[in-house]
């Protein structure tokens, strides 16, 4: 239990509490000093909460869209009752209760004049704002102030605003949208987040129940329903990183209050505890605090951010895991709550402890069998090496066309990267902030990723529909030391002319290497010739190319027609040899070798994003594409290799060349071995054996010595590094 | 005076000190608590010094150049002398100073069998080292090292090491290469100080006055004299602050012996304290840590140097200027002298005061008349505004053909760019780490700067001699509120078409707009109908541009066949009118306009980095070209604007369009005025004489309005901003 809450729990049973049991008598700034961040949260507060005051409070008629005016007025006027209503429970200030009873009184006057938004979205038509989604957003916020505040009010004031705002935006939400209301979906965990609070403070049981579970009250829609279906048991919201961030504000909020309001119905214990795995699962997303950009995301999104400061907040007065106090530090954000108060003061009392970044597995989908995210991370702290294998399913309208990519994250830099969304959040020369023309065209494209393309189409041919009905499956996942290991496959990503694609990524020691070294095993198994793009979306500048570039130095064309191939600026193409197959890259003071197991035909295309892009909505970044042309089917095999550094300021360079002197792949008997020799003599092997029984034995012979293994893959050392 | 330096005094006097008057009896570590920067220092340099003598003392015969064995293990072993001798001073751990000894005994055997090193370099080739230069280098570490064990050593040894080494190697820098030692050149400096430290340690006051006073003692060269032909009045090195930044090791070093020894010298006086001045200078010569990479700079070369942590320490122990804390604890590095000692502990009583960066003039040439560095600065800590004017003389044979180009940093970044140097330092594949071709064929070129290009050749046609023979005026150089303001002119960088350029650089307050803006006033005088390019190298992603861009969108051309147009990859060009004369750009989530005053057939060019390069040596980065064909004479007047944010966390985004309606230039009686108007009605002018007698009035009509000013420029509100 809390602490806190035990202090106050004698004036917090008397009232419904909400996320604010603590609007007692005795406010809270008299009762002890605050600790330091919390403090700075107030100031924060109290200087948007005295420029909204000192400007009247100003309730337009609603008239724009999002971005425009009205729109915006809106938003402030929620964030500034929210705060308010908090900073009148902790000084007692009585002008900060005033001023939120104005602005509801305000509200009680519009509210009842309201029709459709005129500035309409889409079906799902708001009353204050242009979708409904916002207005729901609206009363989350709007409730909270208003619990802070509630009870010095005079009956009349009470019964209007209970009456004129809450109950009928209430009504508005679940009764006259009851479509959106009842779906399984994220605008519904915000309508019924706003709806069951209001129905805790006004301590309407019908509206609570509703809210928890569904219109019918059958548990078959509702909030109780949406923990079970949005998550995967994992905790992983299948539109992926950023959406999963904006999802879970509401789902904690509400939950928070339920565990206040409804104590017996166990909230954060319901599913196997599936909120607080969510908020956790949301930061183990992240590398150096920025969320993975995987699908539709905006690149700039980190854990500070107000969603993640509700999150940890409350999930850290249910759990008091120090790890995350760390992510509060790191934010050096909370909120104005209790849980915001107690994680602030469990913050000041002493150093904590790292949050427990991992590698692990996050199965996608409500049963946890559609794809998954594998993370697979080796040493501590913000320059760790962490690889990111996206085996998602779809994951909705924001989804990409990348079955099986990947991204790679090392010395605090994304070296294998992801593009995002194409847009500029909120920028009116960008459309007004809306997704560009090129998401469409270059962001969601499969060669837009580090993902298989098969003749120069996007997977499911970029059909959304289609693609939604598939995932990949998860093969295999396993840690141990000296090896990490992930394996999924699919094989519906073209249905017209399937292939099959199974691709093993794995952390391997090698003999004599200081860092792992990525290994890429990609199959691909068509039924007619065809051909075979594997793209790799590096950063850094090119150091060195092992192989011949017949180089586009005086004119630049472009790859391709369509699919995003369009968007491709040619730089040069080679034919590559075994023993020259790699190139070297500088980013942040590393090195990266990037080397391909030879095959016939093998061709390499050095590009770069940005053709075909009359508005210069696109960022420039390069990329590799190794190609096999007129196959049925082909393997790639790969490895990454970060090595040295160079140091500006000693002026020292170590090991800008790659120390790998080779990289074999061999079938047999349908297992993938890969060989990496590196330059001092040391030899190590990759076994896998591509079979999912745990206890079958394996053996291949490879040059004239028998390697053994169990299960799925297993690392061999087969020479020592000799010096 | 120092307090350190009287208590130990007594001890001090008896030996001839350098910058080791500690070794006394007691050691330092006895007698107190070490300050957290100190014993930090101290544990870095007992790693290295431990792994260095479990290696054994290793001499080798000198064999390799630059970057091969027995150069790096050279170097290794200065350190190892060096750090060695301190760590037997600060800790009276006799294994420190015999592996001192054993090293030096072994180099004893080693240096008279030297001659000519095998591996020559150029004209001034080395013993043990490929060229001079490093064996001066190598002098100047192995004799403070020496001095602080050279009392422990038996007659014999220490016979042995005078004369072996140090004599003879002293004979070698300062007689067998007079010509080098004679110079006024950084390669003299280096040379000076050692010959003339070993001079001070080993009593020898001849060897000590042809350091100080050159070979034959008139002062014509020598040390002292470099101190009065390197520096300009200002304390700037004509290289650039990349090579001041090295120059400064050698001069702050040996005038710390000096002062020690030959106090009434007043070293750190003469000249009006030039090598204080070149110190600060030095520091003044950075951004955010980072220097101004004029010329043929390494662009992540930043004040976290080992030239800057011995010239911090000396210069604070000199003067006490608290600013120099802050700049150690940004190091977060210092030196283990007697002045590292006392600098750490200041440091570690009390939290620094801010070095004061201001606005200032650095004139350049030793009689500041070969042209200056205008550094205009507008707040202040990390994410203040600074504009840097480049107007000084050519540098020699590492300057840039980049008269009177400019560069601007804000929020912590770089907004308008110089290249830099094209080099990988000490990368194998790059060449090994020199300078790579496209350092002459486009990082060294015009038009990679933000420079005027007349005709599409460079200044002076490239010809660096020519280059160095002339140097730009400053004219005028002002700071007032509201308007800081640099204008200068060279009419010599076409001899052979000669073309007279003025450029005036100003940050400027408009009415109503939270930043100042840049205005820049370039204008060029020819004899024939010439093409004027001007362009800006500019870092971010284009947002929006008023202009109609006709875009190469399915091939890229290259501009141009030769000085740097080769290397520059075209994306659009462009008719400009007066209503849509500028672009927008997105950077570190900040907006920047840039805007053209219109003028009868302006063109724009908008292009990138990255054409014609091989071995992709180049960064490809965006650049904008105004450019004006068939005119004789013509007046660039641009301005740029940074305004609003974008913020991903809050996902907030302000101000993301140009606050200006408009950039008017009117040309009167040999005036300049600028007319920026805001789109809330504010209207400002820039009002330029280009008459540098200070008070003499100047007046002209705007639009029926009498302007008047007084001296080269003012900045005159026409109208307040409406709200």
């Amino acid at each position: 239990m809390r602490t806190l809450l035990l202090a106050f729990s004698a004036v917090m049973l008397a009232l419904a509490g909400l996320s604010a049991p603590l609007n007692a008598q005795e406010p809270l700034e008299k009762t002890g000093e605050l600790p330091p961040l919390y403090r700075a949260e107030m100031d924060l507060a109290e200087g948007f909460v005295s420029d909204m005051m000192a400007s009247g409070v100003v309730v337009p008629v609603p008239a724009d869209p999002g971005g425009g005016y009205t729109h915006e007025q809106h938003k402030r006027n929620y964030r500034a009752i929210y705060l308010a209503g908090q900073l009148y429970r902790i000084t007692g200030d009585r002008a900060y209760a005033d001023y939120v009873r104005d602005m509801l009184l305000a509200y009680a006057e519009l509210y009842p004049t309201l029709g459709e938004h005129p500035a309409k979205a889409n079906q799902n038509v708001g009353r204050l704002f242009w979708q409904v989604l916002n207005d729901a957003v609206w009363l989350v916020h709007a409730v909270q102030g208003y619990a802070d505040v509630r009870d010095t009010l005079s009956a009349a004031d009470r019964a209007a605003i209970d009456d004129r705002v809450f109950r009928r935006a209430a009504h508005f939400l679940s009764v006259e949208s009851q479509a959106t209301f009842d779906r399984i979906h994220n605008h519904a965990t915000w309508a019924t987040a706003g709806v069951g609070m209001t129905g805790y403070l006004l301590d309407d049981r019908d509206m609570v129940d509703r809210a928890l579970l569904g219109s019918d009250k059958t548990g078959n829609t509702g909030f109780l329903r949406q923990t079970e279906l949005l998550f995967s048991p994992d905790g992983y919201y299948t539109e992926g990183p950023y959406y999963q961030r904006y999802a879970l504000m509401p789902f904690m909020v509400f939950a928070d209050a339920i565990a206040r309001n409804d104590p017996e119905r166990g909230i954060f214990a319901h599913r196997d505890g599936i909120l607080l795995k969510a908020l956790r699962t949301t930061i183990q997303l992240t590398y150096g605090g920025y969320f993975f950009p995987f699908n539709d995301a905006i690149r700039d999104k980190s854990l500070n951010t107000d969603e993640l400061y509700h999150g940890v907040a409350i999930a850290y007065a249910e759990t008091r895991d120090p790890g995350l106090l760390a992510i509060a530090d790191w934010q050096g954000r909370t909120i104005l709550t209790e849980d915001g108060l107690l994680l602030a003061r469990d913050l000041a009392a002493g150093t904590p402890q790292p949050f427990d970044f991992r590698t692990l597995l996050l199965r996608d989908g409500p049963e946890g069998d559609r794809g998954a995210v594998a993370i697979l991370r080796d040493g501590k702290g913000p320059d760790h090496l962490a690889l990111v294998a996206k085996n998602t399913s779809q994951g909705m309208g924001h989804g990409h066309f990348d079955k099986l990519s990947w991204q790679l994250y090392d010395n605090g830099h994304e070296i294998v990267r992801d593009y995002g969304a194409a847009r500029f959040l909120n920028v009116v020369a960008k459309e007004g902030g809306r997704y560009l023309p090129e998401n469409e065209s270059w962001a969601k494209q499969t060669v837009a990723h580090n993902a298989l393309v098969v003749n120069g189409t996007s997977h499911f041919g970029g059909d959304a529909d289609l693609a939604d009905r598939h995932a990949p499956r998860q093969l295999h996942f396993s840690s141990v030391p000296g090896l990490q290991l992930s394996s999924a496959r699919i094989d519906t990503a073209y249905p017209d002319n399937p292939v099959a694609m199974q691709r093993t990524l794995a952390l391997v020691d090698v003999a004599g290497l200081a860092s792992p070294v990525v290994i890429d095993v990609l199959r691909a198994t068509g039924e007619t010739a065809n051909t075979y793009d594997l793209p790799l979306h590096y950063a850094g500048h090119i150091i060195e190319t092992g192989f011949v570039v017949d180089r586009e130095l005086a004119g630049r064309r472009v790859l391709g027609n369509s699919h995003g191939y369009q968007h491709i600026w040619v730089d040069g193409t080679a034919r590559v040899q075994s023993d020259g197959a790699f190139m070297t890259w500088l980013l942040g003071g590393r090195f990266y070798s990037y080397r391909m197991a030879a095959q016939p035909d093998l061709q390499v295309i050095l590009g770069e994003s940005g053709a075909n892009d009359p508005a210069f909505n696109l960022r420039r970044e390069p990329l590799v594409i190794q190609r096999v042309e007129g196959a049925k089917e082909t393997t790639f095999v790969s490895l990454l290799e970060p090595h040295g550094m160079s140091d500006g300021a000693t002026e020292q360079t170590v090991d800008s060349q790659s120390l790998i002197a080779s990289l074999q792949h061999r079938k047999y008997n349908g297992y993938d071995l890969v060989i990496v020799e590196t330059k001092r003599g040391g030899k190590t092997v990759l076994a896998i054996s591509n079979d999912t029984d745990p206890d079958k034995q394996h053996r291949a012979n490879i040059d004239g010595r028998m390697v053994r293994w169990t299960g799925f893959a297993e690392r061999i050392d087969l020479a020592g590094e000799k010096n």
